[in-house]
């Protein structure tokens, strides 16, 4: 016969199974709330990608608008095409080259959600990064050589800079900060685009001996639209940056960095209209549309630093940044029909430079990081431009570019009345 | 030599250690859970305030197609200001009037999620107040006068009337009832609009004797464009309004929300597009949109309490409501290009009132609290403009009214063509 | 005098309150995780709902977009109307037919959300199913006509035909697999639209002899903005349809099903475009958005079982049969001035079938699912139009018809410069 357990030890082998239990229970708990975080996390971060993908909309209705209504399915096309290359080349190459992911995303696996939520939060800002370039070549660049341009921004170019950033390379261990992109999307989508505009030549007839003729565009309630789909889609650009929710911390940078988001939009818009109008004697549209984007770029480097009337006034100097840029690369003689060089190139690098003067980022670091970006975003489009001018040209024939890209390189019209010949009230013809 | 502990307390000194580590575990987790429903409140606010913001575009596009084509431009440098305003006086000053927060939204801290998404959430709310008011005023009134009554609107008037009920003031201790706003943003929007059309007058030309001369807005897909808009951005709108998403109450009462949302809507939708039928032989698609919206404001009192068929009801008188209204005021000779005053000014009230019929709120405080929002509204803004018709004048010389405010406020015309000489068939004109 | 307690009781009893405590609050903790996760999954779904309602506008802009510019307004009542429609009748009958729920939704519950939320859910399925044949039948079919078949299809016909898979009925039970509705919703649409089509006949002057007249769109940027609405609505239409969110598990399969909707809609856009250039030997706009929308529908019966390389491929063969698809339903001299027979119905067919192929599902019964979906979609609603044309007529006058539905059916054009006559430079008529 076995001695009974002393009652101590009965108690406590009779208490054990419970506190087990209860702990077993909890561990069971703490998998299943880690698992709605991580459940959480990744809904956010997707939806945070939807919001982005309303900037492509965005940028094409706005590029539309302030082009030739000849032009106008040339740009949707370019829009949809780097989507669609975006889409393909950045998730075959680019997204390995920039985080060395394995190729295809195949396998990929994120810490806080699934590689591919990770991916898509990503390939729409290396979409982003092409889609710049588009309206500032817009009207004269052959189809074809956009088309190898945007294969080889999203799959090499873009990733190749933002590794030096995002993927852990030099400039991030060197302490440079850019929270969203003003250079590593922003910069470097406007330095492109300088390099594209340099190598394909303005547009006939926009600069006259030293005179700069208007081309206005054709369709002002567009861009109105696309801008106010940036401004919309820029809330999960900046907030989705944070690239996790879930925690108190995260949710308070979010807010915050939405906050400051809307602020430094405000500003840049508040700015570019009055200094229009003192500069034109009237408030301008489109300088105030370019004054919102000018402003949101501002802030992308540093929405959880830049604080609060320091967010406004970053926006504001990105305001008159934009403002100045337009007309000084006017004078240069670069013909940029949308001001994407201005808005996303100089302010890109205003508002990297401003984390290191309101933010608290080393002023150093960020000069020489945004020039980098800059520089060599630069270089290379233009670089790639010039040897596909060498190969297969690049720019249309003039008389392709007075009848309109729509035509020459589509076989197509934006606007059409063919059937509405017994209608003659349609469109303003018959007013 | 200690005497050795009794067995009893020998066992609890052994189970205690492991008690109190599951205790604290859970401590440890209770606090996790409670991050991550701040965190998840957080997102879903900001998802929201997103969602209302696509009302901005909604309403620019409502109001830019209402609108010649002459006074484009002007809509939307308006509907941008009024954005770009309202982020910034209701960031400084309104926020602080209506909630008594700090001035600047520092500190602030809401109790469910940051104080910063609170401000954004609210903050398009008051947008929306102010630029309900400016379709009604589109086509004659100076763009200066109009950033006044903007920065006035959104720091003073719509902050003091908001303070009444959703600031704790003295409607809301009365029992009063608006859920979302039918009272608050829309009844207030909308009699600001009409105090604002009577201090400025009607368009040149629009009333001729006894005969009303139609005006047809002059470009219909943009507003048809701009009212899906608007009812996508109201789910945001009223599903938001619950401001607490993270416990199944609330859950319930969102999906449940979203659902009379969008059973109102149809119910107005359907009401004005047969009551048009009726009265004009033909269904009308502008008063479609406007019933639409007016379904929408017939529920944002109560979208909560007014359940199923009854929102449906709801928002079908709101439908013949607007209509008739819509009537009603061009024989008053008050005109409104976009029928705002109606929309928002008259429906708002049924909105309000209707909680009291379908809704179980007092009918008598209902009908106060919506006629004081009203009155003073309308009182507030109409001595605004006449002050302000004194002081500057808020009236476009009538050269500039039949020119258009496009190239007499901005310099600018909506839509051209002028680089597109020789392709003849654009835009109609070579048909 | 009780005896004391045995010492090892003493101790069970000081602490089992404790342990009990414990326990209780991780009752009470586990109710509040589970309703955390229930509040999550319904914001989810509710956000998911309002993605897809961004189709709406989609499919209004696109469709508007493609007919001539005397049938923008009449194409715009129509979506109006679809969405109001299903609304109502979705409500009231179609989702207690589809789904065994209440009449009225009156009381349903769904499991992991509310019932409203799933609902909604649905509704804007069945609201699409619909508006897919409100293009394919434009420009000539009276407006009274199309309403009566909105409200048999949204009452009737979907809810009917949707029961057969998501209504648990015999495609369910054979194993056919349709994840968010490539046959369910985009087939039966299709061929529903084919129904419609030969029963209102091409529109005049649109074959003449084997001659295809082309009749082209008014508006491409409209259409343009279309599907780029469309293309973000999708991910909410797939990546919803996954229909719970909040487990591991749920949130890699969303991340999985959005990455594959977006590698298929590339493909197909990719596809379509170099295969018209191909054709037409220029890259075409029009076939390109056809391109995109094939692709999404080409994965969206398999977006969670067709990886990678093989959702590009579905979607790149998509993009081939839809173009080779309009071409033949034009010689067979079926007139679809949007191509939605061929995107949605044809296109909805190979979805379905790809499924077999690449995605594990039965082939054999994917294709006889499939067959049964357009079969009886297009019998039912060619019958239900051929009704209404011995009953009532279905087709408008030719005078009508070359007038333009917007001034025969709602009395209104879409552009006017009416209040204009002094501005003669605008929309193009100056120049």
């Amino acid at each position: 016969m076995r001695a009974p357990l002393a009652p101590w030890l009965r108690t406590t082998v009779t208490l054990l199974p419970l506190a087990f239990g209860v702990a077993l229970a909890q561990g069971v708990e703490s998998a299943e709330l880690a698992e709605l975080a991580y459940a959480f996390d990744t809904f956010a971060l997707l939806m945070c990608a939807v919001l982005v993908l309303h900037m492509k909309p965005g940028f094409a209705l706005l590029e539309a608008g302030l082009h030739g209504s000849k032009n106008a399915i040339n740009i949707f096309m370019k829009n949809y095409a780097t989507l669609a290359i975006a889409g393909l080349a950045f998730w075959a190459v680019g997204f390995s080259i920039m985080y060395g992911a394995p190729l295809f995303v195949a396998g990929y696996e994120a810490e806080a959600y699934p590689g591919a939520a990770d991916f898509l939060f990503q390939m729409v800002f290396a979409a982003t990064a092409a889609t710049i370039v588009s309206g500032t070549i817009g009207g004269r660049m052959k189809f074809p050589a956009y088309l190898i341009f945007a294969v080889v921004m999203t799959a090499l170019i873009y990733p190749f800079l933002g590794s030096w950033h995002w993927g852990g390379g030099w400039l991030s261990e060197m302490g440079f900060y850019d929270f969203a992109g003003s250079s590593v999307v922003h910069a470097v989508g406007g330095f492109a685009a300088l390099g594209g505009a340099l190598a394909v030549g303005p547009r006939l007839g926009r600069y006259v001996g030293n005179r700069v003729v208007a081309m206005p565009g054709h369709n002002l309630p567009l861009a109105g639209m696309g801008v106010f789909l940036l401004w919309i889609g820029w809330f999960g650009f900046n907030g989705g940056s944070q690239l996790a929710f879930s925690s108190e911390g995260d949710a308070r940078a979010i807010a915050t960095v939405m906050l400051n988001t809307n602020l430094a939009a405000v500003g840049g818009a508040v700015a570019a209209l009055f200094l229009s109008w003192g500069i034109f004697k009237k408030p301008d549209f489109s300088m105030t549309l370019n004054g919102v984007i000018a402003g949101l770029v501002s802030i992308t480097a540093g929405p959880d630093v830049i604080n609060g009337i320091w967010a406004v006034l970053a926006g504001a100097i990105g305001g008159v940044v934009v403002t100045y840029s337009i007309l000084f690369f006017d004078k240069l003689k670069v013909d940029d029909p949308v001001g994407a060089i201005s808005a996303h190139g100089t302010v890109g690098i205003w508002g990297t430079v401003a984390v290191g003067i309101f933010g608290g980022a080393n002023l150093g670091v960020q000069v020489l990081g945004t020039l980098a970006y800059a520089g060599v975003a630069f270089v290379a489009t233009y670089a790639l431009f010039m040897a596909l001018k060498a190969v297969m040209g690049i720019r249309v024939t003039a008389h392709h570019e007075v009848g309109g890209l729509d035509i020459a390189e589509h076989g197509a019209e934006a606007y059409r009345n063919a059937d509405s010949l017994n209608n003659p009230v349609l469109m303003g013809a018959g007013d």
